[in-house]
């Protein structure tokens, strides 16, 4: 769970200047990397530093916390899932595919939340962007509701919790997929699945 | 993904005696709680130590590293999940209200394997207790298919897969529960969308 986000409109006077925005954006793709590969407690600054060919003093220049940079990083992944993958009421299993096939493309992505999840357990505060996004697929999905593409009979929190979570079935359960016979392991078949799965809670608005 | 499992049936000569069983008892229920928070790579052999009232040599004569002392732990949750659950392919929604209630009950459990989940990913093998595992739960639904009391045209290891995961809705999306109003997010009320989420997908046997 992201909790405060790190400003990122201001840089400071210190890292102004014509290379400052790809400093940056080495800066935070290296930290997508560290902190997929590692967790929070276990990224190194300076190996984000290292590995975006700068140093850790011009990273805290940036980003007051290596706290504060994972921050930014969510934010940044949530953004991205959100562009990728558009919720369309009257498409629910096809929304669950779509979501699917962001979780193939971005291991790192799947990754990088479930540890935010993990060490930021105590943190009961949802960032703004992140509660922002939920509400607005809550009122998509009210909306459907009350013009009947969507069952009324479903709370729309729990739509959004079962579609998002069938669609992270095999990202998220490795043991399971490691046990699959390799006919069933496709991800053309773990894709009808999941989005099967939906059709059934979910139909397909006629 | 446990990987290898220590060996738990041979205690060393140095701390064979009277007390030897309930020190590593102890041991053990200190390594849950230290992993369960911190992962893996984050948890200390000392605080383990500390919290089971005995010292760091003590905990490495009772298992060989810290990886093994996680291997262990993982495999005993794994037993105590399996026995605490059991699989009737008559009624899996069910089935799928008893893990969810498992992972009400034992939020501890359900983060131990999580953080085993993304610090393992890179060993692709499952450990054998949890392959039988998994072998046993396929090997009663493929029986329940062919009696007609499941649905065959779902490849058993979706069923599982779903299943399981579908009972983790929540605890494993700590974002979207903190989103819920208040009267969607009582347990009584999450465990029936689990349930007819599972019914809908897997009906009971009639």
């Amino acid at each position: 769970m992201p909790r405060a986000i790190a400003s990122s409109e201001t840089s400071s006077p210190a890292v102004a200047g014509d290379s400052a925005d790809s400093t940056r954006e080495r800066i935070v793709a290296a930290a997508m990397q560290e902190f997929a590969d590692r967790g929070i407690a276990g990224a190194r600054v300076d190996r984000i530093a290292q590995n975006a060919r700068t140093s850790k003093e011009r990273v805290y220049a940036y980003f007051r916390s290596k706290e504060a940079l994972y921050d930014h990083v969510a934010e940044r992944e949530m953004t991205a899932l959100v562009e990728a993958t558009d919720l369309d009421p009257a498409d629910l299993p096809g929304y669950a595919g779509v979501l699917f096939d962001h979780f193939v493309e971005r291991p790192d992505h799947y990754r990088l939340i479930t540890w935010g999840r993990l060490e930021l357990a105590e943190s009961s505060t949802v960032s703004d962007p992140l509660s922002r996004t939920i509400e607005s697929k809550l009122a998509q999905l009210r909306a459907a509701q009350r013009s009947g593409l969507v069952d009324s009979s479903w709370d729309p929190i729990d739509i959004l919790a079962l579609i998002n979570q069938i669609a992270a079935t095999w990202v998220g359960q490795p043991e399971i997929a490691a046990a699959a016979p390799s006919a069933s392991s496709t991800l053309k078949r773990r894709r009808a699945v999941v989005v099967s799965a939906v059709e059934c809670l979910f139909p397909r608005a006629e």
